[in-house]
């Protein structure tokens, strides 16, 4: 597809998809970053600033965020991106219909949307690339960049069996495809420590400051809002994982932490359908399973959506923007609503 | 400062300046991206994938936008941050205070914030890097990933003379130092082909898209506006420049097209006070100065506002989030209005 011609062709979709929505009153909105450490470090020469030493902010997580009016009686949401994606992921698809941070807000939710430490507006560190650019560090050790390629992408995300095929009731706006690519932003979770990713202690401290929300994560960060509760669970209020890996090494006392916090798990179809690339859903389908029969074992409260079993055929990795994503929004809130009476 | 502490600081500061404004309705928000191009790489291996051959898109350029009630009078304006910034530039300013975004969305003006091609939601091309990882090419061939570190951020943005030294009459809220610190992200502008940065004609997409809108730069960007205007005019209905470098060098041709479009340029203060570091703003004014008098001679409608010559002392680098930032915006807006009449 020409990348030229579907810009222009999207364009008026977009304001139509937008056009057809009442007006958004918002209480406030606004952004700002949670932690952030200071480090110094040797920044290669530029333009007229030689080689220097100097200290520059990392780790810091940025957030921008809405609220809308009358929120108070519902928990605000936090949502959190995936592998090789930023914040985008929840504004509007790539079809220009409005994605789940609007819908959510337009239920009267607080929708709080981060960029993963390491991405997007929230920056890196490039400590990793100055130090090999400057001959410090051989290029082995630095850190791979990952870019989902269109190729890869089309696997993990389950666009279909092989690259170039579709399954047939695909959900995702396959029209809309060359846009999504666009969305697709180079991962440096690589360069973070490997045994805490700071995003989850800024998640973590970001419910805290809220006083309490719904953590929120996709894929790459589907099982982030447990690591957040694992770090501080005080303001963590329910784990929302839209397609999770989720982890197995859990210990009984991890578990027993984790099954005081309700838990919701979606997964759309398709999840064995892949022949080619990556094809780790089906591993991932049954750990969580698991998972969530052991928080059920403690006592838990813990819900799987496969919705297959749901009668809800070929959802996509990217739910929130296949073309039904509004009846999903849905089921998630619904879920979130029954979990307070 | 310590930053946990900073953070903690900031949050209440941060609802009570947001409390204080009514609601904003918005007649629709949301984003998209400009332009983008297929690109076949090299990828390193990372997990269990192999080092393949595969598809990215690169040079798309993120575009986040709201339009308020009734903007219809207006035209929309894009927002264009500098070096070692994201659009989050125009959001909330680090002491909480609404950003300029927001500001004129509440003076009835659709708003266009971007991230710069190769910057934040826009991503990047990693194929500098996957190729120095590969040993494809050597260290020496990367180009320098410029992370602007607190002492030169200190200079280039005018805190004071030298690092540690504030102006006395500075008006940048000192006292959210190390939140501002934390919009700093590494700058990769040295991947883009430097004869013609893609997003120059992104924006020139984008106004015309708009139907005509109002493009402002800030710094690295300032002069944005007129490289988008030389490569197509159609949609630039008038360049605002906040702290240029602007170029010397153009054509008697590249002046009569510009000459066609008012154009605003703003300086704040102490251009010639800071002692220490990068020093580049007397000179960036004067090519400025010389550049709005060809203009002028060229039958052209542009204004410089230096904020001294008014009255106006303190003022920083990052004039749109200095404690007197309304009052700017309202400069701003004033003379985008007599261009009306």
């Amino acid at each position: 597809m020409n990348l030229k011609l579907c810009a222009v062709f999207l364009m008026p979709l977009l304001a139509a998809a937008h056009g057809s929505k009442p007006p958004l009153t918002l209480e406030t909105q606004g952004s700002f970053f949670i932690g952030g450490d200071k480090k110094t470090i040797t920044q290669p020469g530029f333009g007229p600033i030689p080689t220097q030493q100097g200290d520059i902010t990392i780790n810091q997580m940025y957030v921008q965020y809405q609220i809308p009016k009358k929120a108070g009686r519902h928990l605000p949401v936090v949502m959190i991106h995936g592998c090789c994606l930023s914040g985008k992921t929840w504004e509007t698809t790539p079809d220009g219909r409005e994605g789940w941070s609007e819908y959510f807000l337009r239920k009267g939710r607080a929708v709080y949307l981060v960029d993963q430490v390491a991405r997007a507006r929230s920056g890196f560190d490039p400590t990793a690339l100055n130090e090999v650019r400057l001959g410090a560090a051989p290029p082995s050790q630095m850190p791979v960049v990952v870019a989902a390629t269109h190729q890869v992408a089309w696997s993990v995300f389950r666009f279909g069996p092989r690259f170039g095929e579709v399954f047939p009731d695909q959900k995702f706006p396959m029209q809309a495809l060359e846009e999504f690519y666009k969305q697709l932003v180079p991962d440096l979770n690589g360069f973070l420590p490997q045994e805490s990713n700071p995003t989850w202690s800024r998640l973590a401290e970001l419910g805290a400051q809220l006083n309490g929300a719904i953590l929120m994560g996709h894929s790459q960060s589907g099982f982030f809002p447990q690591r957040a509760a694992l770090l501080d669970s005080r303001g963590v209020k329910a784990m929302i994982s839209i397609e999770p890996l989720c982890e197995g090494d859990l210990s009984p006392q991890h578990i027993a932490t984790l099954a005081k916090i309700p838990t919701l798990i979606m997964f759309g179809d398709h999840l064995g359908d892949v022949v080619e690339g990556p094809t780790h859903w089906p591993d991932a389908f049954a750990r969580c399973s698991s998972f969530l029969d052991r928080l059920r074992d403690a006592g838990g409260d813990a819900t799987m959506l496969h919705l297959p079993a749901l009668g809800l055929k070929g959802n996509s990795h990217m739910l929130m923007q296949d073309s039904n994503s509004e009846q999903l929004a849905d089921l998630v809130i619904a879920w979130i609503d029954r979990r307070k009476k």
